[in-house]
């Protein structure tokens, strides 16, 4: 049971947004630009850095939520998810994902922590400056979301099967249409 | 200099969103509510949240531009900000805003240090569930915000009036007029 009293029994963040519509616009629009929006970096690879960035703050919701989300877009699925977030150096992903994971990594920890240095690397890699952009953009609003679920101690569903059917609902249906 | 090429000058967060509108729009409406919408936190009181959490997480620009829109809309003015930022357990503010900037430095470090009894502290101080969930929300928001902008690696005006005047424009005009 969340820390206040939401009037729903919806788990994660999805309780919340429907407790506070006012703000639930806004992030919901977002989200669907951030993740979903015309982007070099497929929908796979962003759900990715949101669930590597969320399983890095011990969010279950959202780490959970995100790896499904990311597995029902990405070539390799299930697995290529599960071992990205063993560990980003070993990840089976290409070297341009993984310059940029690292960089979410460092902004899953501070800010401050991003160097030149790591930025360059992921730009030898590859990278273009708004993959950079978004790459930051994506770990600090994650820094947000998982935030906002843990530290209203939202309920968690335990059952696998609930994420794969949320995954599925984003993936047709993306981060603005409420699912009740 | 920031790590990407924002093909502007504009320093802090304002340059990032001049380069990358998409996002910008839906931040900028999440901002203005959530500071400025209607609410019994004062708009003082929600920016000296900001200022707080800015100031844990180091990020320069962000303490000094939010400390600077708090102090001109909070009686106590620009040593209220100071004082409360240097400590909170002695901060010159209602028991109820010390309840509610405890669970922000609480969300600041992770959303799963929050705690049923720091709820339950705000909620004997007077604070509402509704105020409860604003304040984890912007604390997790700046956790955001602080990331971007430092993980870009911004320019930080080193000049106070910048501040100043910048604050001033956001008591004026909120946070959905760019300022260029």
């Amino acid at each position: 049971m969340a820390y206040i009293e939401l009037g729903n029994d919806i788990p994660g963040i999805r309780g919340l947004l429907a407790y506070r519509p006012e703000t639930a616009g806004p992030l919901g629009e977002f989200t669907e630009v951030l993740l979903r929006g015309d982007n070099s970096l497929t929908r796979g690879e962003r759900e990715l850095i949101a669930a590597y960035v969320s399983r890095l703050n011990e969010c279950v919701y959202c780490a959970s939520s995100h790896s499904a989300t990311a597995a029902a877009q990405l070539p390799g699925g299930a697995s290529q998810v599960e071992l990205t977030l063993a560990g980003v150096a070993n990840a089976p992903v290409s070297g341009k994902l993984r310059a940029l994971l690292e960089i979410a990594g460092l902004v899953q920890v501070s800010g401050r922590l991003v160097t030149a240095e790591a930025v360059a690397r992921a730009r030898e890699a590859g990278a273009t400056d708004v993959e950079i952009h978004d790459t930051v953009l994506i770990a600090a609003a994650f820094c947000m979301f998982n935030r906002y679920v843990d530290g209203l101690g939202t309920a968690v569903p335990g059952d696998p099967a609930e994420y794969a059917r949320s995954a599925q609902f984003l993936v047709e249906h993306g981060y603005q249409t409420p699912r009740r």
